[in-house]
């Protein structure tokens, strides 16, 4: 389902998305950091290559439209610095699936919100839409439950926990990015409540995929 | 100055630089993560997205010579983390100092190491000789120094504080990645030494560029 003519500032979008990238990168990163071994170091490692890849399309992006990256981005900081805190500073494997989930929703939402600009919404869905390993998340993250069986209950919990403030945020994201067409806000609410429907019934799959009651 | 014929074990040559380069990778992450200024940080990620091409590509090698890049770089972690653990913890300007002129002496040092392997040398040489964005981080150093003439003489201090330990690593390499040839230890201090005062030359230059006394 799309989000029809929402059309939201184009530049405001791609600095969320673009800021949001760099948050997941360097996410990412820490959590290859702190791996265990050596093999999921990597893996991770490759999959923050891949989200720096799209984080440096989206700026491009940006660049292309004649704004500056930076500026584009600050918004938008605060409000995902503090989602990122409220998600961190647990153990590692709640990292990986958080990696995992939230990636996975909001690159879907914002794959769907940046689809309906005009011109680069094809190209910036591309960019948003490429898969950056999941599967090879899904695999470590299936070896550890399987290796610990506790570890099962603690993530269905953990996954159940992150998809409230990760929606919050994809819907925060909406409002922030609107442009200033004195378009009623119900509206919007009318075209985006499926899609977070969507969301979470693709969120439940990523969950029973892993063996986690959603 | 070359190193001759040093050749080291060319296996645990790449395991050794690409693990640095995956450290240096989640440092520069790392920095880029604490940078007050988006612009700055914008800077410092494409710096760590060079340093992490340069990591994959090493490891690329070692996988060409059939060998599992994990089990290359193990034997040399413990000692990377203790050396990234002792220049650590410090101010963001020293780190970025640190980044700058640790990572400029070791891929230098490396390259030359690596410039000896026979066939693949030229290319080893190559991903070490690229260049990550060292204009950028003395475009950052020199700005910084100017607006605090305090820090100054802390990253001058620091400057000097580095690059022992950062010699040593470069000097433990010539150890650890040698073949068991039966060649005399003596004959590779004659080959380093002249070598490792190139390197201090070359500190000495890049502590200058920044107005730092070395």
């Amino acid at each position: 389902m799309g989000l029809g003519d929402l059309r939201p500032d184009p530049v405001a979008l791609l600095g969320q998305a673009a800021y949001l990238q760099l948050a997941w990168f360097e996410t990412a990163t820490a959590i290859a950091g702190r791996a265990s071994d050596l093999t999921d170091r990597e893996t991770l490692t490759r999959i923050a290559a891949v989200i720096l890849q799209k984080h440096h399309e989206l700026v491009d992006l940006v660049t292309a439209r004649g704004a500056d990256a930076a500026e584009a981005m600050r918004p938008y900081t605060a409000e995902v610095e503090r989602y990122r805190r409220k998600l961190g500073d647990t153990g590692w494997h709640e990292s990986v699936l958080t990696l995992h989930l939230a990636t996975g929703l909001l690159d879907d939402f914002f794959a769907r919100l940046g689809s309906t600009v005009p011109e680069q919404g094809e190209h910036i869905a591309a960019i948003l839409d490429r898969e950056i390993g999941h599967d090879a998340l899904v695999a470590l993250l299936r070896d550890a439950v399987a290796a610990d069986r506790r570890l099962t209950s603690r993530l269905a919990l953990w996954g159940r926990r992150l998809v409230g403030d990760t929606l919050l945020l994809a819907r925060a994201a909406v409002a922030t990015t609107r442009t200033a067409d004195g378009r009623d806000t119900t509206t919007d609410d009318v075209r985006v409540d499926p899609v977070l429907t969507e969301l979470i019934a693709a969120h439940t799959r990523r969950m029973d995929e892993l063996g986690l009651t959603a």
